[in-house]
């Protein structure tokens, strides 16, 4: 008879090896073979080279947790890795309806999505209420998107941005710029960070008029601040209340 | 003369050890002082019983924030430790404001927050757009978290709720859910954890006329579903679009 089979579905962070947690790097080493998008199973093979590696290009999500599972249910111990968090417009959802009805045993490793990691470079944007909304509308219709952004800005969330931009895509951070600017001040407190924790790291606090020129990537997590949120020294601040330090 | 001090504010995840980031457990060891609420400082001593600990009770922020930059000052490294991530609702932001001015080196060490720890263990809430409000009135106004409310259940966002409850507002969850059914259905698909990663872990998902009669504490963590969030096999799961996988 077959071993068990079972599936981690990791988040490994925004790219950095240290950026992984203990458990993440623990599900790696008892992993048998590690599935994933081609650049992020990359990152992981520099430190695990001695396992099998199966990767898949980009938006082959369905066929890539598709073999997940097939591996699994040959009985291998397999990870599949994404980058930040599993569950965060990550793989895990999709293993998880894919996986419907069958008892495959499945467990997710939670890791450090961009919005916090980006926030950690910035200073501390995150401080209080905070909404996350991907601008990708690959799979999600534009009113809703639009309908969000808005609720976000009316409501004084601080607000980071996923996939702000893409080659297809080029304008969406300016137009949505220009929606929040019609409920914000253009001073809003922003800023942006690129390529978190991997090589070619940049990051910027600006204004919200300023964010409006930024030429975003796919690489890219942005921030837009609430009325509360401050420039103190450069860093990108949300004090944790209202009422005075 | 003194060596240069440094402050790193590490977020340590949910409680584990293993939820911590590589980063943040090669911070603690190269920490002279470890500061933070006892209880956080209690989960890392067992993992690093040789450091000096600085311990202050609950809701001395300040005092133990001013704690850890004199430490600073002194010429130590030190790391003030968070529970989940050290900027979402964690030190950072009051780090930062009290720095003001002064040439500090800090570093903010990202960390797995309980919106992500929790998902995990619930399965996939946050697959989609999301907000995070924290339910505790201490520093802001309850106006302005009645707004929140209502502006992230009329988008339809997932809704995490941290800090649900505690003695002294025991019915406010009862009272986020009535705001958020005069805009959804009862039927939404809901999910708890508490105690996530530490003794006494336990998780449902539930519908949210049914979480409504739940009865929370400081260390509960509450999801809401958008309307497209599923109950599959008893998880909570958010597919990562509108259109069919």
């Amino acid at each position: 008879m077959n071993q068990k089979g079972k599936l981690y579905v990791v988040g490994i962070g925004p790219g950095a090896y240290e950026q992984m947690t203990v458990k993440a790097v623990r599900a790696l080493e008892k992993s048998q073979v590690i599935v994933g998008y081609t650049v992020y199973a990359q990152l992981v093979r520099e430190h695990f080279p001695e396992k099998e590696y199966v990767t898949t290009p980009m938006r082959q999500e369905k066929e890539r947790c598709q073999m997940a599972l097939d591996l699994v249910k040959k009985g291998k111990i397999v990870s599949m890795v994404c980058s930040g968090d599993s569950g965060v417009y990550g793989m895990s959802s999709l293993i998880f309806q894919l996986a419907g009805e069958e008892s495959f045993d499945i467990e997710a490793v939670p890791g450090v999505t961009a919005a916090l990691g980006g926030g950690a470079l910035l200073g501390a944007p995150l401080g209080h209420d905070f909404a996350v909304i991907s601008l990708s509308d690959l799979l999600t219709p534009m009113e809703i998107i639009e309908k969000r952004l808005r609720a976000a800005a009316q409501a004084d969330f601080v607000i980071c941005l996923y996939n702000p931009a893409s080659k297809k895509r080029a304008d969406y951070l300016k137009w949505a710029c220009d929606v929040v600017l019609s409920l914000r001040g253009p001073e809003t407190v922003c800023g942006w960070v690129k390529n978190i924790g991997r090589e070619g790291e940049t990051m910027e606090v600006l204004t919200l008029k300023e964010l409006k020129d930024l030429e975003a990537d796919m690489f890219t997590t942005v921030f837009i601040g609430s009325s509360n949120t401050k420039n103190i020294q450069g860093r990108m601040i949300t004090p944790r209340g209202y009422r005075n330090v």
